[in-house]
């Protein structure tokens, strides 16, 4: 018998909660017979969602949390004061092995400080990073640390590569993944000093396919499957990726009723134009696992709408059954320089 | 009598030297009488190019240079090594006020250290940044330090915010403009160590109009007029800029010529989708002036064609009128915080 993945799924957080969360969880519950949905939250609310859908009632069921962390609440008094909000809720499942994965569309702050505090790391692991799948030329790439630990030092990074190559090689299904560290030359000799200090630590891996240095121009044409970087770099790369992305094509549609002729063009290119510009939409790829937690912890964007949330309900079933945990796990403990 | 600009213009840098610097040359000269152009490089080779325009004689003249730097050459060497080359010979015309600036495709390493070490600093600067225009929503921005100074300290990024400050309100003709640090969130205290030692420091400044922290989402969308960060993060940006702008017109060319609808289509939208991207084509704003030197240093890309090369000429033109260098030496040298 298949085994099951019970994922804890945070209801009220996001901008779109509860409505697309309880959405997401029924699509994806009839998706993979092998997932049962805990829908943390007001029971009520949820609820009164759960009548607009038919579905299997042993895979969905509701666990209430009277309180809610909002985005603006600094983190760690959030974490520490409201026990009984769905984040903290959420996240005690998976610690307690109720729950293998706790997935949340909330507060950032608060899901990297109650995935460090109330999931905790596994033992070895210096710092848990954000890893968000971005879109590229050629299909996608891992990018991490997005946002989790800013001014990590060369030995976090190290782990985030080998982590990332994990990732990518079990959940993604690529092959021996290519690993580039981001850089602003492709040169060994160029880069600020932590990546100088990195860059030699990560040639000398053997459990990675180290490639050297990635520009970040070179990110969207798809040069590396695992991009390494510290945090506050990561998350700008994310967040810049989207802001360009929209600002053009915002524009061409501009500039697509800027003539009748082009209004009539328009009308002609727009079923090729939708189908290639969903290859770039972030919400075709599911959430940011932090990785290298005693569980899985996954951060869908604040503005994650059902198919966010069943892709990513879904990815975690892929974690659990690639036994992502384990590898990293055994990884971790190995010394990688000695490594066959 | 108006006074002349004079640029040393290298004519043996970039992908397409010297025949679109030579062109660039004779276009800017055309367009503004009150300038004058040396191009340095190898004279014949320099001529034969010039042969094929007519030009005013006492607008352009021709400095032999026997030397190149090559790209792939380690900077600091070349630059003292190849005392003969364009570089060189351009940069100590500006060092010896034979020319009021000077403009390269080559080398960015060279241009650096070169800017340094021959031009050398206004009293008083640390570090001069490398500041690009880069392409948003509302018009353009400039992007400071975009490669110059990794690890930059606080007071670093502080002088950047102020001599950016000067180039936008003076050069650009953007009044009071906003001045934002790149951070990975909105509120105070979002960030790394440096932007957290250098956002209050930021805020105290009289003599800017600084607006707090630009996640990288906004920097598209054009929230800060002047966009303050380290050089490593400031590469990234400008990089994924061209990089993510790149792909994503590739992949709607490629959707445009995916069914016989949508070839169609394309033809009607072609001239209205051409102008909207022109909009967010980098060449339209010139070349990326290293700020705070004794004399002026513009690096254009490796790629630039004749158009960007006219720009940047007359760009410096507008640097010279609009006496850049004598406000960032007053700027500089009074304690900003005490200023009115």
């Amino acid at each position: 018998m298949t085994e099951i993945t019970n994922i804890a799924l945070d209801a009220m957080g996001g901008d779109n909660a509860p409505a697309e969360m309880v959405k997401g969880a029924v699509d994806a519950a009839e998706k993979e017979p092998a997932m049962k949905v805990f829908l943390i939250g007001q029971e009520e609310v949820i609820r009164r969602e759960l009548t607009k859908y038919q579905f299997n009632q042993a895979q969905i069921e509701v666990v209430h949390a009277s309180e809610v962390i909002e985005t603006a609440e600094p983190p760690v008094n959030a974490i520490r004061r409201k026990k009984d909000s769905s984040i903290v809720v959420g996240m005690k499942m998976v610690k307690a092995g109720k729950a293998d994965a706790f997935v949340s569309a909330g507060s950032s702050g608060a899901i990297l400080v109650g995935g460090q505090t109330l999931v905790g790391r596994i033992k070895g692991v210096e710092r848990p990073p954000l890893a968000s799948l971005i879109p590229t030329e050629k299909g996608v790439s891992l990018l991490l640390d997005c946002g989790a630990n800013v001014d990590a030092r060369a030995s976090h990074l190290v782990q985030f590569a080998r982590m990332g190559s994990i990732y990518m090689e079990h959940v993604l299904g690529v092959q021996n993944p290519k690993v580039g560290i981001v850089n602003i030359g492709a040169e060994e000799e160029k880069g600020n000093a932590l990546v100088k200090e990195t860059f030699p630590l990560l040639k000398e891996l053997k459990d990675i396919h180290f490639t050297g240095s990635v520009e970040a121009r070179e990110i969207p044409h798809g040069q590396a499957d695992v991009v390494v970087c510290e945090a506050f770099s990561g998350n700008i790369i994310l967040k810049l990726y989207e802001g360009v992305g929209a600002v053009l094509i915002s524009k061409v549609k501009e500039g697509l009723m800027s003539t009748l002729r082009s209004k009539i063009g328009a009308l002609l290119i727009k079923p090729a134009l939708k189908q290639t510009l969903k290859a770039f939409d972030a919400s075709e790829y599911g959430g940011a696992p932090l990785l290298g937690l005693n569980g899985l912890v996954v951060k869908t964007h604040g503005s994650a709408k059902a198919k966010e949330v069943s892709n990513t309900l879904i990815q975690c079933v892929t974690f659990k059954r690639q036994k992502i945990n384990e590898k990293i796990r055994e990884c971790i403990q190995t010394d990688a320089v000695s490594a066959e």
